[in-house]
């Protein structure tokens, strides 16, 4: 069985946080399409740049079996505005697909009330202001995994976070299977 | 201070080792340089594409703090015969600059010679075999520095080699401020 993950990115995407989930996943057998507004070159959260493969409208509909949402604040306030991004949402949540966010990331979920039930979520700590009535519910681990949503806290848990996503998708042989090659402390 | 990495890269270069070293050491103020045969776009180890910004002429001259070495099987033998690699590695080990190497790069500094002459050093495991007389002194930690040469052993390694570089060049405090917000575990 082949699985499929949809990354989306963007100007100011945190680099690290989309080439570990994008390569981890690879590792997994995962085939994972990095898309955007728009295919091309962005600059990400410092400055470093990456490659967008996709417009969201070419992959939106290929039935990925998760859907990762890297943070960098600057990338979150632009994938909140990413033409697309409410319908996408609608798609993978009411087909009980996995959703993955870390970083800042969690608050594009917020904005659309899809943290409102869980009873933990987190996310960066910096961010953690920003959640308003649900703030009670942020807790400090690396990651947390409830109602078919899965969250992180920033480019140091995102090998986790990865492990993760391969652990709930293809289980926990996956994980250390591919991490004999990563040799990251878990 | 504003302190300068040259890192090289080629197609086959391990993804998470170049961006995590690169977007690491920018958040410690470096000025980082992502340097190959040639500017434009690349593919990666596990296909995921990157950017060289500069071919290796442009920048060789700019007196870098740190050469930063990713691995990558398949990029690490495109920088073993990368032209212009014998004389940098000249240039930085005269002048006493730190060199680092991680994952399968460490075979670079092996094939000139460099590691020769430390008492110990590592790599990915994988590749042990492949270090021939020296291999002895193969030590499996994850980060070792000796006589201006850092050596690290794979993508879970890369938090912690980048840490490395940092440490030796800015100091502790350094690493502390700018895991604050990496929130990697060390």
């Amino acid at each position: 069985m082949i699985y499929s993950a949809l990354l989306l990115a963007a100007a100011g995407t945190e680099e690290m946080e989309a080439i570990i989930a994008a390569d981890v996943l690879v590792r997994a057998g995962f085939r994972v399409d990095i898309a955007g507004l728009e295919s091309g070159i962005v600059k990400g959260s410092r400055g470093i740049s990456f490659v967008i493969d996709h417009s969201l409208s070419e992959v939106k509909d290929a039935g990925h079996d998760v859907l990762v949402l890297p943070g960098g604040l600057g990338g979150v306030e632009n994938l909140i505005s990413l033409p697309g991004i409410d319908s996408l949402l609608e798609d993978f949540s009411s087909s009980k697909r996995l959703i993955a966010a870390i970083c800042a990331a969690p608050l594009i979920l917020h904005r659309r009330g899809y943290l409102n039930k869980l009873p933990e979520f987190t996310s960066h700590p910096s961010v953690r202001g920003q959640f308003g009535d649900i703030s009670e519910r942020w807790v400090d681990k690396r990651t947390v995994y409830k109602n078919g949503i899965l969250t992180s806290q920033g480019p140091g848990t995102a090998f986790e976070f990865a492990f993760e996503i391969i652990r709930i998708i293809c289980g926990d042989k996956k994980v250390s299977e591919i991490n004999s090659g990563i040799l990251a402390r878990v």
